[in-house]
């Protein structure tokens, strides 16, 4: 967003991967025509290695970016509860994540491009400069790879300070407070339903850098990807209908790289 | 064994990095100082991934060759019950499981020279056909690497056929039967826990390629590494022992790389 | 089936409670409007405590019969694997899942009323006799609880033995072999889609005992139960329409207790 | 301590039953013999059932109290690492842990008398309100039975409020801060390792409630129980020295029951 060359451009990303136990939580193959980037799970939040490989490929069918989508060692709670980790633990967990992906990717004639940290630790590190650190510094010890993260987090701070791209996001269909932050889940109008308000909100945001928040002022983020959801019914629908409004108004989806 | 350089020389290996939930289970640190190559847990059947991490460090101090010890996915059981795989969800786990441990080697400045399959799946693989073949193509998809087997596993055979490097290994303190089959365990007499009568046994494998078997018939076995325990009270005290007899009798100990 | 009581009554099983990490695989308010019974996971192939809890409050309230469904400790395969459990040890984790799942019933004002083995154990112990009876004691020293079964199982005639009830069930979209056998899933007409054709099959069965197999042959099954499935797209419907077929044509909808 | 009845009585108290994967991490046969009362893993944080189970028939044959040792479901993290859990989550986890390991106890003729938090969870509800309040629900839902806490956490408080009876205990081989606190593990001097200091200072908190803090100062302490640990090297040996130590000097070790 708020860039200057021409056309306009825009990545969109979700979090892909997740099938535990053969139960699905998005329709991969679907998802995969659409996003240009595929946050892919490691098998520590979600993901058997089998169904990872099988997204992997979906994704390098589809020309779609591959990143490691690192959490929490946590099935039982899908990497969504903070955990407290010893930072040495966390950065070694980080490594072994990116590891086990790029070798699955390999396979498949593709390779990690990108780290996104997953559920409570990507919300984890906004703050938290221990674990912040450490997943930046598992990051560093397999190589120099962008990392996406929520405008304002330390780690994007520490991240940078690391020699690493940083990479912003926004989400599709998150309300904003006026200071940037996005509302809580737990409050009201959190969550926007609409795809068309949706498919607008993110036009505005790739075109200009606005987004409106809550209370209605303007805010101006800087942000390379937007983030869809793959994991809700109507999902899909809500993705193929962002990337069409952006197409038909003159913005390209496809991977910040 | 059966070698005809000369000074005679064989690899020892044995199985660390097993410490899950900060509860070793063998000493590393000293075991790293006597043998020659390291079979690495890979967090399937035990092992953290900052525990793996201090685990490689420790052998790349002391010069020791860094294998993967693949498993089931069975923290659980310790990766010693049998589980029906499908053999497509067999083959990523075990490329996941390389990928990973490859990932915390890099980061130590060393790599995964070779795979060893893990307990249950170790044996399951001697006879069971379609697991046997996962198991080397998942090992083929992350690279050619050597895989250390039993000797006269279905594996090395299908290993063979698809251009592996088979590395065949004795077990230092395990009898025989006269076909060359492990006694099993549930029988008298399968374990030998005198160090001099190991050391002893040993030293013959290593210079005649000679086995007493349990009814005192002798069998030449190939081998090129001989496994010695490191998870049971005295393993540090009898593989220090196997070393120097071996050494003491000209007998070099070193990777068979 | 068969029954010589008026009005004729059979009992409708599902398998509920399978939620893990938030991502449920059935929807359990709407099955637990439907079904008599409740196979309800235990956790060790599914099923986070709170959400189990859940389903047992949602069964309370449509005055479902409550079942342990026991199955291997394997999350990420979902129970669908066979593990080669040493028996003292099924028998002890049989155990443990009945008394958790009982702790979470008295909670809620109701009790565990049977047990159902899961996936690849209820298939295990057709014929795995050691992996039978270990489940059958766990059972045992939990209390005198029916078990649910394949008739003509191992386990249903060591249950006997043991003096437990056994109920016998059939599968309502599944196809039968002459020899009453299911048709492997992997061949073709193994499942039956179709929920009128489902329903009618169901009725006759509840009716005359009589099942048609998939070589046109009638087969007569002893069964008090019909399981039918919570977990796919349209789970919901077809189960519905099989109650409302038998309860149109005069056939109960009740537990076996 | 602090006791007004003759002769003067003490509880011994250790955490057993946490062998996971076939690897012990105590002696709980020896153990048993010593101890009044046995906290048993639940599997939760460690423990395999048929583990778990023969750790209960130890505890039995010695005429030990057998506790719930509820913990986090973290395997990996041993239930060492705080983890955020929703309350309601929390408490249908305490519930089931206690349930399973009611199971246990009664195929062995015995049963839970009372729960002791594990390692975070334990010290998480020293302050945190909510979990504190979860994890005592949890154990109202089960029954009302006692609650081994650390003196002043806010657990006590609300147990005692929700008409539990609390048991607090001291550490016999920490040192305490002159408030009463525990001296952090990463401070100097936080652990006790003398065999015969550690008796001496049980001995005295146990006959007159004083404990000498590591500034010199001497605290009063109100407990029930003392904890000494199981799962270190010469523990059985410490844990021995002090049970002579009491009953040499005339105050018995036996259950708070």
């Amino acid at each position: 967003m708020a860039q200057n060359n021409s056309p306009l451009r825009i990545d969109l990303n979700a979090d892909l991967g997740e099938t535990t136990a053969g139960n699905p939580v998005s329709d991969d193959a679907a998802m995969a025509k659409i996003v240009s980037s595929a946050n892919v799970a490691c098998g520590f939040h979600a993901g058997d290695p089998h169904a990872i490989s099988q997204t992997i490929a979906a994704a390098q069918a589809n020309q779609v970016t591959v990143g490691a989508h690192v959490g929490y060692n946590d099935i039982a709670g899908f990497g969504r509860r903070f955990i407290d980790y010893a930072p040495a633990e966390l950065a070694d967990e980080t490594l072994y994540q990116i590891g086990a992906l790029e070798a699955l990717c390999k396979s498949r004639g593709t390779s990690v491009r990108y780290v996104k940290p997953h559920g409570a630790l990507y919300n984890t590190i906004v703050h938290h400069e221990q674990q912040a650190r450490a997943v930046i510094d598992g990051i560093k010890a397999f190589g120099d790879l962008p990392v996406m993260l929520l405008p304002g987090a330390y780690a994007a701070e520490y991240a940078t300070s690391q020699g690493l791209r940083v990479i912003q996001e926004v989400f599709a269909d998150r309300a904003y407070n006026p200071d940037g932050t996005l509302v809580s889940r737990r409050e009201e109008g959190a969550v926007i339903h609409d795809p068309s308000v949706v498919a607008e909100r993110v036009l505005r945001m790739a075109t200009s850098g606005e987004i409106e928040a809550i209370d209605g002022s303007v805010l101006t983020l800087e942000a390379e990807s937007v983030c869809v959801h793959g994991d809700s019914p109507g999902a899909v629908d809500m993705a193929a209908e962002i990337k069409n409004t952006l197409e038909s108004n003159g913005v390209q989806v496809g991977s910040f790289l």
